[in-house]
């Protein structure tokens, strides 16, 4: 396999703070001879392990660039025991555009994975972080909110892996993190995800949903900050305690929980994120803005549980996930 | 001064539920004898005061068309003294689109006052409501929110007017709606607004701001739903008891409540909506995302208050409002 | 008022066949100091009245524009007494885009009169049309069909007018123009229309509606033909006979002749253009596409008559006119 | 190879009437976790063969979509033995676009099989019919009309094929369809077609080519469905009698009878569609819109035949097929 | 007439050096309570006269800019005697795209003047300057170059005026700029333009056309910020001496020294900028690229002279300025 | 693998002078039955070498369009011995779009190389050249500039191959070529480029840069034009002399040569294409245009040589490559 087009202007092996990029050149008919350039900063010193944090996986989801932006100028190398990596904004097309995917080749960066050093350009990201950067790390935090078009209670995650020990080491990860929730995921359809190209080469690997609507709120920021600075606790990179919090576990299975519009309209909740809800009440009404006078279309939970997730804006599509419910356990 | 070219399939002077569209003929190339159809109805029984219950002014802004749309599927005639009249998407093209101006001719309905008959599409709907519909009205009230870019505390407005009478009205009125903030207004450019046109007629109206993001909450569309039925009891339309509810008034003023970003970036807020602030205090930090190791641009508050809008998108641009502080009264 | 942008690079008041260009400037992103070129050609001989002959009112109509350029590369000084205008494409940026309006301004020239000289590019043109090209012309044609949205039975008409006198001299026009139908018309909204600013100033004028879709047959460029050189021999400019053919004669009164679709979907022509209908038969049916099993929408006429114009794309929405019946008389 | 994405929301085992969708996922900037949802009903009773009706495969083709949604709507369980399986909107984006390919990704789905389960969302669907839908089929037939860019006489079709018991099953089948046109076709280039698709899995498949112009006429979609009847008829599938029309039996070779044109203009047809042509005739004229008093280019019949088949819209490119030649056996 | 809805940042009246901007309110889709953020600085010291000195009147021309920005870095107020207000900027949201109209209205700003404070985005600038900045000025020098679609020889300009005692100053003022061309221009249409607006206001008024293409040169650059500094030292701002520096006089007179193409296609010059060209030569050759072996259209210069201007992009389409000659005096 | 699906309307092997069309069927909404017509002439006498000239691989750039239309033009086939084969628009929707890349699939041609016949347009025509074109051709000359954003020094170029008797054959023709500069080029990834499926093949092969932005002079017209045909004089093609010139020797060296900007804003080059430059020197200066009083970021030279290449438009962005340094050698 060819070589990964992308060059980093810093040096992972070198210690100290270095701030640079991960440049991809991109040539287009704004600029024949350009390139991407992806912020990434290193902060290291001595032997120790290599924690990799990252956001903008997708361009719209903002906690983690902004907690991780926060860390890479604070982090001195004097304070760490090992290695800091970290990109606030990986899919950075996106994060630039403020979007899901990438404006260029409107990739889905976390579908993209283990990528192809001569695809497109997010196929050019994802085999980099799969050939570059995953295998320099022990621990990988991939903090993800709900993005533009989802909304989500404030949680950690780890999955459900064959290896057992391998998952332990997540769990306490999870754990570590301290989210107002944490959420135990069997995903149906890992192939293409960052999460799973990280599992598969045995890394400790924790995701977040720390909110969404394309904003970013003080509070789920706050999360993500201590969350960032428990996780490099836990791995022993950082000295010090891990600031516990409380934390509810929740399970998101598949089919019932999650319920689906058939219709187009606005969308009107019927509860909010975080509220009790029970077998077949409505969680959800849709109504034709097309004529008055109309009945609602009714959506109601196949499952008892609390609102952990719904469709964020205010018009929604025949198709779109309404809403997850979440199981506490 | 031509003639409105909408004409309206329900007839306003008759008794009864009606439900149909303001036909607005609009010329194109997706069809050269098409029209746009907003959709509105009418509710009337005997004599007795009119109500003109309006939302989508802005397209992007959800509380108002849902309550609306719920309260035109359910006002019996028989319960009705006088009549209401409801429009949920006033700027129609808009609400379609989901945007804050009119895909069509990118109107900001609600600086178009009073609008042209033989202007663009969004100064003909101004038109209508100025020339046909807010002459039949007694009370006005438009549900607005803050839309995709702006976020708020959900509050009922009243303006300060010349005529004090027509101001208690108004306040009465905005009392009756009962959001959980009440703020007195004094705009410092009214022109163009529908705000001003109804109230230039000498009508009570009550505007609000219930939310925003380009969503809506349970909770937010609760006070909608709440507030519009209170708007009608307390106008004696509909039988009954005003519901009330606690309600924080708040002043707006102009200039130092108003925090603006000179840069762009991540947009990082200090506290959340309701949440007290400090002269002086950061209320806000925007991050470069083009690199790390950054010092963010710290906003501060100019005066004391609670964080009562901001800024909702993740991505801010310089020359963006970034908070306003409201000030308990 | 400020004298027109557009020159013509030809002299109308000479002899012979000119044929060149209305050139009026345009500075745009993509050219500076560039000029939008509209074909014009005049072919003169001594004295005698002047035809304007004018296609591309709306710029996916081709009837107009076919003929006149093949009556303009055929026609010789010396089978000429007078003069004769033509212009194939009118709203030169229309036509060149294949679209009902202007890409550059939207407007829609026949609702553009009488223009602006520092208006719009549309307005400029409509401007030149009406104080330069309209006074020097005795008879005028202007040649539409129903574009990409709409289709018709092709059909001459003219205008019911206050000076009685002008309307036979159009009537008789249109008569020996012998379209397969001749319509009598009374504008509900004549203003802005090319058709009021020539009738205004006297002129004899006649329009046509030759086919639509976009397109143009064989048979109705043959009608379009045939309809502009007997409208010459007519005005004396050539000679010979007038070719007469059979035309039936329509009215086509407002309201209940034309039907409007309220929702949106498939369209499924219950009859096709020029068969008969009776009131309160099927004119067509509007089908969700969305989901099967829904039982369509049928539309009713409400007048008898045969069907003489249609929306003629496969997808409606609600608020486009579906069909127009006409009346014979 | 992997599962399809798409999953069914009725059940095509089990007996009655069903009406629901084809759920395929699909994640995007305006749906993070949105889904198209392909409409699809299933109409069975007991034993016997099952028919596959398609149409939509092109999103601008509409006769197909209405007579299959008018079957869909009309036909009870009890009239059927065996299994009528209907989908209106095959590329159901480009249904919705109004548009030949996939506004998602200019998917052509009729080049598109077999597909990839992985792929594009149009490549999902061309797997999904590949390896789901075609499978349960005895009789297949797709309906196309010649969409917005192409017009037909309207004709059904069946391909010359290497197993020549299939092929006169195809015929028969064809003859059954009794469309005023039928045509055998010699496909040149047949890699990616459904067509292809199914007759390489053995099955008896009819396509059609109804009319076109991205339009339907009353007339065409009662050709569609007299056909599908028809077909159910001679299938065994629904009792009673083909209902039996004159058709014109025509070639359609390559080469000589495909006439292309080199330049750029306005289109004028020479004959109508159904118009008899002789070879060395003028069958189009392509004129210039930039300048008036050029000659047209003239194109010329190179074989004896009738007009089958023609460019629609008005304006012509360079390389644009202008007209097809249809040779009646 | 309303007052501007700009504000400024800084205070024009305050000695020393500020850097701020020129605040335009700007609500849209993508921020309700956005601005427009236009840069400007103010030098002052003491009493004496005011230079107001702009760049990015069109928004793809940058030598005005680049001299701009760094003289507001480098000039201190203790060497200013009087008043130097810089904008580099004018029509910013231009600038931001690099395109010679705004993105937001298509607003060409030099046509804009007086402007409007209730108009487009475009109109309100120009408002300000009009009624803000302008009268502010005794100098004003406004420094253009060709844009992205013409390109120049290097020239500062005045123009013919009524008021000779003002030509005299303004061509003083030329020449203290010292461009390699100077030029007096007599505008055919100088309505809507900035340099009207000064010149009725009797200001000293200097413009410029340095180069082209949409880029810089160093040598243009270099031009530009000898010219600036000259005008401050003609104008008693700055002490010393202007730099003198050789140029030539050119005349630039309508009709026959503007060459137009009537066609489109690849544009080929016979000569370039400066070249000397006699009348009947051959200046450009416009090439077909859409067939080999086609004769080019030859355009001949109809004065002799040398080639001031040329269109700058290897397309040209029919209406294009195809070359300018410029006569030596 | 399958066989192109392109056709040519002439025929490579015959004696004499044809111009005609490489026919690419291309399906799109626009035309379903459409063709790319790729312009082709094909100049043939007799036995001999085979030249194959080339513009157009990027589409906006104008030099060897323009010289090889005029020699297609000009060239007669009794002054030829052998064959020349001219292709002024390799890529040409990018050459009617005036882009680098293909407007259709945003195809770079020149790293498309090998293509493929079932793949996006640019790997269908990629994939003509590598099978049909190149084998014809025993000397490939490919005439490229800069484009819209980049300009260089006028230079013909061979590559440093393994094959040393190749390269002396591919030098030999550069220097026939005779352009004002000669550079021998080691490409760092020559993968999927045109060069290197020329060269890979065995073919003598000259690439230039002759100029840029997107432009073309008179000068380097001449350039291209005079080394074409000294190209076809060495090959022994045409008779007589080449017509020698003075040229440069330059190397390009990778790393330190190349300066690329980490900033975005308005470039101001501190020299011009030509220049010499000393290691340690400023090259060029980005400055904000976001505010005036700042620093500009100043990019130094890594190298000492002259300025052969740079940035062609007024803004620029991070990760753009501002200049590069030539070596004389």
């Amino acid at each position: 396999m060819k070589p990964s087009p992308i060059t980093a202007t810093i040096d992972f092996e070198k210690d100290g703070v270095q701030h640079g990029f991960l440049k991809l050149p991109h040539s287009h008919d704004g600029s024949a001879w350009g390139s991407i350039m992806i912020p990434v900063a290193c902060i290291k010193q001595g032997v120790g392990p290599t924690a990799l944090l990252t956001g903008g996986n997708h361009g719209d989801e903002y906690e983690g660039p902004l907690a991780i932006l926060d860390l890479a100028s604070r982090l001195k190398a004097e304070e760490v025991s090992g290695r800091v990596i970290l990109v606030p904004g990986m899919n950075y097309p996106a994060v630039k555009a403020g979007t899901r995917t990438s404006p260029i080749d409107r990739g889905n960066l976390n579908r993209s994975f283990p990528g192809r050093p001569d695809g497109s350009v997010t196929e050019k990201i994802a085999d980099y972080f799969q050939r570059v950067l995953l295998p320099l790390a022990d621990l990988v935090c991939d903090v993800h909110s709900g993005g533009k078009t989802l909304d989500f209670v404030p949680f950690a995650a780890a999955h459900i892996l064959p290896d057992k020990a391998q998952q332990a080491r997540c769990v306490a990860a999870m754990e570590a993190f301290a989210a107002p929730y944490s959420m135990m995921l069997l995903e149906i359809d890992a192939v293409g995800m960052y999460d799973t190209a990280a599992e598969e080469m045995g890394k400790t690997f924790v995701s977040t949903e720390l909110g969404g609507g394309g904003t970013a709120r003080a509070a789920t920021v706050a999360i993500a900050r201590r969350g960032l600075k428990n996780l490099l606790v836990h791995a022993g990179i950082l000295e010090g305690e891990v600031e516990a919090a409380q934390s509810v576990k929740l399970d998101m299975p598949d089919g019932s929980c999650y319920i689906t519009s058939e219709v187009t309209g606005l969308l009107e909740m019927a509860l909010d994120l975080g509220e009790v809800v029970r077998k077949g009440e409505v969680v959800a009404r849709i109504r034709s803005f097309e004529r008055t006078g109309a009945a609602p279309v009714e959506l109601r939970a196949e499952c008892d549980g609390i609102l952990a997730g719904r469709h964020f804006p205010g018009l929604i599509s025949a198709g779109d996930t309404v809403a997850v419910i979440g199981v506490p356990v």
